[in-house]
């Protein structure tokens, strides 16, 4: 049952060899989420291995090229691959438009349906839910209308204790009740409580992306004990003035905040193209929050059970 | 005197991490110019150690997306390093509203001012012209309006003989005008005839990039012997109906139109995915003309005086 992260890019602004643009490919339970889409995205996933025509849906957190300037070569090439699956795009208003007049102008025609849900970035909303997982919106403050994304397992089923399988001869076709809390009755009509047949099932997992942001606390109470939490690191905090005028966020600031909101681990990232070296930045939020780790290209991390 | 091609990208459609989508370097006279921009362009001359800020004009064949969705990438990179100078952007009708909308939505503000250009595919015109070289559109046949492009130096000035500076006591003053067909007159009043002190100047150097195209011997008259030709080589001959079809070229065909058109040297390009290695591609292609090349990412073609 996995939830994991894949960074694909970590950088802000222009990408380098080893440091592409934002995206992130979220995987949950083998369900594919992509979030942001900087150019090369499609690069990345081939790098990585990334079974892109498994991702429906895709989230993105503002229309700056960092973050989208991958989109047009990941549909087309959909395309070129025969794709026939849906595709859903969350993002604020315009990028709709954007894309629009892109497959117009170079006369592409997509084999499969595209749909644009509009994400409004000044509140929280359920903006998508099916079997597995919500994901919410979190109003972040940005100089262009900028949203987090929560993503949250839905409450997970129970485990069956196997060898009560075999001491009630329970057959097949009974396990997925079980699973969801039913009781078992025996052949010769004995109850078998729930209790005595499982255990509670593992805590659901949850992962916020935050980016862009300037430092906002106003979201501390919507990402409060997420086991994960990607939270954009641009500068280092002796850059703090930059920061607030460029409207972004420090990595002690970062660290900050993951530490008030009491989140299990920081994933660091969306980092200025002035740090080759990232150490200072890693240094800088572990002295805040020790479980804070820098975000890099290809870098996967996993949120376990607790 | 440099005019060296370099490849950026050599993929059709679809970029994998060895091959990029189509993007081409000409550097005449250390003025570079850029051909094509598919995604992943300011990557490779990043990697390629392509002095970007040195480009002026970009020149754009045709809106499929794997020839364009590199240039917001590389149009905002430029902003955000604080680019000055203008940009010249020579491309069919469309590509300027498609640009604009992005820009738009993205709230991107550019630095530098950005002109754009439109080129008109059906005719053959001399769309740009600067101190060192013309540039003239060829008309293609494409599944949307396609344009090839020849650059052709200008007449090169006259070698001067350097120990005829010496002999004669040439001020430094007088070289260019000498160079440029000039006699020279002694103090003591007598006239060199410039025969005596230079010798001929190269054969200006020419290159021409032909893609997408299906194949098409109209152009042969635009390319005729010309030093150094890129030509689509998007598919082998045994994929014929393929490449009628997509309006592309094969290996052979492209040889065939090298041949006709007595170039120097037929650089390939534009590859099928289809293609992991792309021997049977230039194995077709010099069978019929023994110069042709393979046009990979990071390969560098120079065009030397005959």
């Amino acid at each position: 049952m996995r939830f994991e992260v894949t960074v694909l890019g970590s950088n802000a602004a222009i990408p380098t060899a080893e440091r592409f643009t934002s995206a992130q490919i979220l995987n949950v339970q083998e369900q594919l989420f992509l979030i942001d889409c900087g150019e090369g995205t499609q690069l990345r996933m081939g790098e990585y291995q990334i079974r892109r025509h498994k991702i429906q849906q895709i989230f993105i957190s503002h229309l700056h090229g960092d973050h989208i300037f991958g989109l047009m070569g990941l549909l087309t090439s959909y395309s070129l691959n025969g794709r026939k699956k849906a595709l859903e795009i969350y993002a604020p208003e315009g990028l709709s438009q954007m894309i629009e007049i892109q497959l117009k102008h170079t006369q592409s025609y997509l084999t499969y349906p595209l749909h644009f849900h509009t994400v409004d970035p000044t509140q929280s909303d359920i903006i998508f839910e099916n079997g597995i997982l919500t994901v919410q919106s979190i109003p972040l403050r940005h100089r262009i209308p900028a949203a987090g994304f929560l993503f949250r397992e839905k409450p997970l089923k129970r485990n069956i204790i196997a060898e009560k399988i075999e001491t009630y001869q329970i057959p097949y076709t009974e396990i997925n009740g079980i699973k969801a809390g039913a009781d078992f009755v025996t052949s010769a009509g004995t109850i078998i409580p729930n209790a005595e047949l499982t255990t509670p099932p593992p805590k659901p997992r949850s992962f916020a992306y935050c980016s862009d942001t300037i430092y906002h606390e106003a979201i501390i109470p919507l990402i409060e004990g997420v086991d994960c939490l990607y939270h954009e690191t641009t500068f280092t905090h002796d850059e703090l003035p930059r920061a607030i005028k460029t409207m972004h966020t420090t990595a002690h600031q970062a660290a900050q905040l993951a530490a008030k909101a009491k989140v299990g681990r920081l994933i660091m990232g969306h980092y200025s193209s002035r740090y080759v070296d990232l150490s200072k930045l890693l240094v800088e939020a572990r002295a805040v929050f020790p479980e804070s780790y820098l975000g890099l290209d290809g870098k996967r991390f996993e949120v376990a059970f607790k």
